[in-house]
Order: structure tokens, then C-alpha cells, then sequence
């Protein structure tokens, strides 16, 4: 199979066989699922933004002992949220009807759940010791010092760009490979800024402006299922794509049984863009939850991940009752074409699919 | 050049050389625009639905003036308005100050200023009298009788759709062509509710949905806007493509200064959408109006194209005064790759792209 100049460049760059990328879907994607992904010639992906330094070390010898081949870390380099004590006690105060329904009370306070990469020098460390072939940024940029400090040992760095300003904002800082991240992308939308104005560009012109005004290999992400996607994508002139709804099904995934329901139901084809989750915009499956954030105001949410301790709570107080409707159950709008699958499968139908043409 | 099979058979039917069709763009498009681009082998069209019987009479006239060639008559089929003096009084008290800026006043009342096909007996006869090959319908479909009297006189017929449901009524009711709207497409959004849920899908997975639960021809609509473009959507599935935002510099448009400095503007980079303008949500270039739409609640605005009326007040009164940031600039997130070139030579350019792959 031939690929565009542009496919082989960046498959060379990073050692793999073919120019596909498992998202790494902190929550959903495991050790097991990025070795399967690698071990079938595309790129797994783990993402260590919501785990600790330990678990995050350990997730990548995880990873190792099911294989050899390369892999990405992702990481979360989102600005450290604004406490707002006030804020916070208003939105667990909205939040309290809901956790009454499941007869517990909302959390007295809430926590800043997750350290930003940022800021969290032992992970730096961790990772640039554990030198996996790629690091992946979401959310934004970590400091000259850092993206320098990986390219030194070798590591490849990527970043979610959801518009030409953050594109060109990392490729100036030295990352060497841009995610473009389309509207219609599940899960956490990558804006630098969640406060910021959004022009919300799909894959389709997010890709071609990207492809146009930048030299470095531009992956799409957002849309993608299927070989005919992916075919599509390299013919607008993407040098790869990254797939994660698409892989949220397969055997390895730690996805809880409502989430999987909810993939293959109607949900499906009702994804809304969130921020009542977790504090930033998130495409998620249709459920109780993103009809509570419909109901709510944008700015009364906390900001990320303040708001997402609220959120994890509610889930658990529905779920410890076994309702299933206030999961974070990400995805984006190609959900209705999800299939369950074991990783490696996956990637073998899609590379035969795109065979196929 | 070899094209799949759903191509083909989509060329075949409505005798074209290319899977190429120019949108109707209702204020943009000319008969001299949609002759250029069915002599270079695509499908020209014109819109009347904001015309009198008698211009669209004449301007179908001026299309065969100009060609041969088959081309494609739009009409726009929303539903009634609901009159509501209380809130068109509000709206046009909102927007008073815009119009005190321009030194007039805002109207003293609105008006219904087009009238639906699905209404217009007048409009249907002159139509099904004229026989253009195609006839497209925005907005929604007419009844049953107006679909079976203008496919009995060969006509084919070409309906928006904007999500899977919209596509299967438009099936069901005979209709022979889908184009499948992405919401990153520029202009008026096909939904044939704008108050109903919309979930805002992007032509890529919009497409791919389309595409696998259709047995008729699906065009891809929203963010195509060169060779590559036009590639992609092929490879995805779709039998052609409509293409809007590419055809407004040409020189047949009827694009006034105002809109074209603003497409090779920064605006282009930041389109909206919007129904502060029209009382339907529609992407525009951003501008003063879309600012303002931003700043204005949403149920506040009148139906459909009562809104339009004040709309195109404001916008005139402000070009009276040489600003020309009021307009109806609809664009779609390729905006930033628009060309400047007549309608026939992007035709062959588009060709000569998708050739080069």
C-alpha cells in the first residue's frame, strides 16, 4: 500500500507502519489496549492526566510488557483552574435535586482533582525518564524547559491544536506533530482556553487550513471510524489520523457497561458539547447529565477539574443505585459507527478497509 | 478520470460531466454564474426563493440564455412564520440602538417578506412549467402532490438535509438527491425545525451516516472547497458534492464589496452562526450584526424571514453610511480558502485538483 509523501514522513518519524493513532481517552484507553494498538503497526496511546505519578509509571511498564513497539503518553496541560469558593458552593447547590434523586448529598467542597502536566514536576520526570517514542499535549503547551528537555532524549512530541492559533503556538514552541482536533471530536476539546472564543472548526477546514499553513505532519482526529475515513483524511491532506470514539468498544477498553449501552443506543446520534461534566467543553453521548448542562449556565460551572470532582460524585451516587445516565460517556458524532472489537482487530479491519479504498 | 459508482450513476442522472454542484446561495448565486458553471460541466443553480414569481421566471430564462446544459432551480421551503407583534416590537426596540447609530430609525413593523414554496401555487406552476432538470428544496420538502407533479415531468429533485431523520423524510417523500449539510456549511441551515433539537452534525460524520443508510445519491455540503475537498468527500462515501463558500468571489456573483473584502478579511477565519439575522440559524463571516446576535437571546428573535426584514433594514441603513459590517455575509468555515477567479475557471480549477488528487 502506497501512502502520501506526507503519511510516510510522518510514519517514519515515529516508527510505525501505518498512520493511525488510538486516542488516549484518559478513563476509557488502557495498558492493554495501547500494546494491542502498537502491536498491530499503529500508534496506542495511554493518558496519564488523571492518574498519579505511580500509577502513570506504572501504566507505562504496563504498556512495555505488552510490547515493543512505540507508543504515546498523554498528558493534560491545562491552566491551573481559579478557585471560587462561592462558585463552587452555587453549582453543588444546583447539583443537590440530582444527588437527592439517589438519596445522598452533594460533597460539602470539591477538589482540584488533577495536577496540571504543567506543574507537576515528578511527572516531567517520570516521563522523560520512562522515554516513551511519543508525548502527547491536550489542552495546551507545557514550558520551553520541558518540551525541551523530552526532544533531548528523543521523545516526539504532539499537540491538539483546535484552531490555527494553537497550531501555530506549538508548532513555535517545538512540537513536532499537530492533532486537529475538529468540532466533532468526543471528549474534551482541546481549546488552550476554555474561556476564550471558539470558532468550533470542524475536522473537514480545520484540517485543510492546517495542512496549508503548516510544515509539520497534521493528524485529523474528530469524525473518523472507518477506513473510508481515514482515506478521506490523508486525501485533504492529513499526514494521519487519531481515532477514539472508534475505539471505545474494543475488548480492552475500560469502559463500564452503561457507557458501552450508551454507545450502541440512540445515544449515539444525540452527542452534546458539555462543560457541566468536568468544568471544560466535552462531546459527550446524550444523557441525564448533558441535559442538566443544557439547563445550566455556562458561567456558573467551576472551572476544570474542580467541577469534574462534582461531576464523578453524581456518577457515582447514580451508579451506586444503578442508574447509568450521568456517566462521562465521551464520544463524538461518528459514535454511531463504533464497533466491538479487540484493538488489534480494529486496526486490522481499518487498514483493510483503507486498502479498499 | 474514473469516479465510483454512486458517482457515476448520480452524473448519469442528472447529466452532468462532474459530481460537482454549485450551491444556489439565494442573493449570491446569478443566472450568469450558474450558466458559467454548467458549461464547464458541473451543475449551475440559481435560488428564487426570495424572488417574485415573475423574476424567477426570468431568471430561469436568463440561465438558458446562457446554456444549454442542465442546472438546478432552488426554492426554500420553511414553514409559515408565526406572527408575534409582541416580540417582532421587542426585537425591533433591541435593535433600535444599532439603527440610531445610522441616524434612522428601526421600521415601525415587519413583514413576511418571502413567501414558502409549499404555499406558493403561482411559484410551483412557473416552475414545473420551466423544467429545469433539477429543483432543490431548503428548509423542508413541499407536500406529496407538488413532489409527484414535478418528478412526473422528469424534473429531479435535490433536498437539504441536515441529519439522518431530515434525510429519510426527504426519502420517503421521493425525493431523488440528498445533500448532506454539515454545520460547518456557510448560509442558512437546511433544518426543517429551527426550534427543534439540532445535533450539529459536521459533514464528515453527517456524511458517512448518510451514506450507509441511503440507496440514493448523497452529496457532501459544508467545508469543501478545492480538488482535495472534493476528493475526500468522494472517498468518504459521497456521490458528489455542493460547494457555496467556493463560488462567491467569483465574478458572476452577486456578492456586493462589502462581503468580498470581508472573505479575504480575518473574518473568514471566524465565521458564526447566527439567526439574529434571518430568524434562522445561518453561518456568517463574522461581523457588527453577529456580535450582536451573540449579545441576543435566542428566543427573542421572530420567525423566519420575518427577522430578515429588520435585518435587511439595518443593513442598509448602515451601507447607506458606508459601513458595510451589518451584512449577510454567509460563509462556511472554508471560507479562508475562497478563490477569486469566474465561475467556469474554478469549475476547471476544482477539476484539474481532483485530478492531480
Amino acid at each position: 500500500m502506497t501512502f502520501p509523501k506526507t503519511s510516510r514522513r510522518f510514519m517514519d518519524l515515529i516508527d510505525v507502519d501505518w498512520p493511525i493513532v488510538q486516542a488516549p481517552m484518559a478513563g476509557t484507553s488502557t495498558p492493554e489496549m495501547a500494546a494491542a494498538v502498537s502491536n498491530a503497526g499503529a500508534l496506542g496511546s495511554i493518558a496519564v492526566g488523571a492518574a498519579t505519578v505511580e500509577a502513570a509509571s506504572k501504566a507505562i511498564q504496563h504498556v512495555r510488557l505488552g510490547t515493543s513497539r512505540p507508543f504515546n503518553v498523554n498528558v493534560f496541560c491545562h491552566a491551573k483552574p481559579r478557585r471560587d469558593r462561592d462558585k463552587e458552593r452555587k453549582w453543588l447547590k444546583f447539583l443537590g435535586p440530582e444527588f437527592a434523586v439517589f438519596n445522598t448529598a452533594a460533597p460539602a467542597s470539591l477538589a482540584e482533582i488533577y495536577t496540571s502536566f504543567c506543574e507537576d514536576d515528578a511527572m516531567y520526570a517520570v516521563i522523560r525518564e520512562a522515554r516513551p517514542k511519543v508525548v502527547s499535549f491536550h489542552f495546551g503547551l507545557p514550558g520551553p524547559q520541558w518540551i525541551a528537555g523530552l526532544k533531548e532524549t528523543g521523545i516526539v512530541l504532539f499537540a491538539t491544536a483546535t484552531s490555527p492559533k494553537e497550531a501555530h503556538a506549538a508548532v513555535d514552541a517545538g512540537v513536532d506533530v499537530i492533532v486537529a482536533q475538529g468540532y466533532e471530536a468526543g471528549g474534551h476539546r482541546g481549546v488552550f482556553d476554555p474561556d476564550g472564543p471558539d470558532d468550533r472548526l470542524s475536522t473537514f477546514p480545520l484540517v485543510q487550513l492546517l495542512c496549508r499553513e503548516l510544515d509539520v505532519p497534521v493528524l485529523a482526529a474528530g469524525g473518523i471510524m472507518d477506513g473510508k475515513g481515514i482515506g478521506a483524511a490523508l486525501q485533504l491532506g492529513a499526514a494521519g489520523v487519531q481515532l477514539g470514539t472508534a475505539f471505545i468498544a474494543t475488548d480492552e477498553s475500560a469502559a463500564d457497561e452503561g457507557y458501552r449501552v450508551a454507545l450502541f443506543s440512540d445515544a449515539a446520534r444525540h452527542t452534546v458539547m458539555t462543560r457541566a461534566i468536568s468544568g471544560r467543553p466535552a462531546r459527550c453521548l446524550s444523557n441525564t447529565f448533558t441535559r442538566l448542562g443544557q439547563s445550566a449556565r455556562l458561567d456558573a460551572v467551576p472551572d476544570y477539574p474542580i467541577a469534574y470532582d462534582a461531576g464523578k460524585a453524581l456518577n457515582s451516587a447514580a451508579k451506586a443505585t444503578g442508574n447509568l445516565s450521568y456517566g462521562a460517556h465521551w464520544a463524538g458524532q461518528g459514535a454511531p459507527l463504533a464497533r466491538a472489537l479487540p484493538a488489534g482487530q480494529l486496526v486490522e479491519a481499518l487498514i483493510e478497509e483503507l486498502r479498499a479504498g
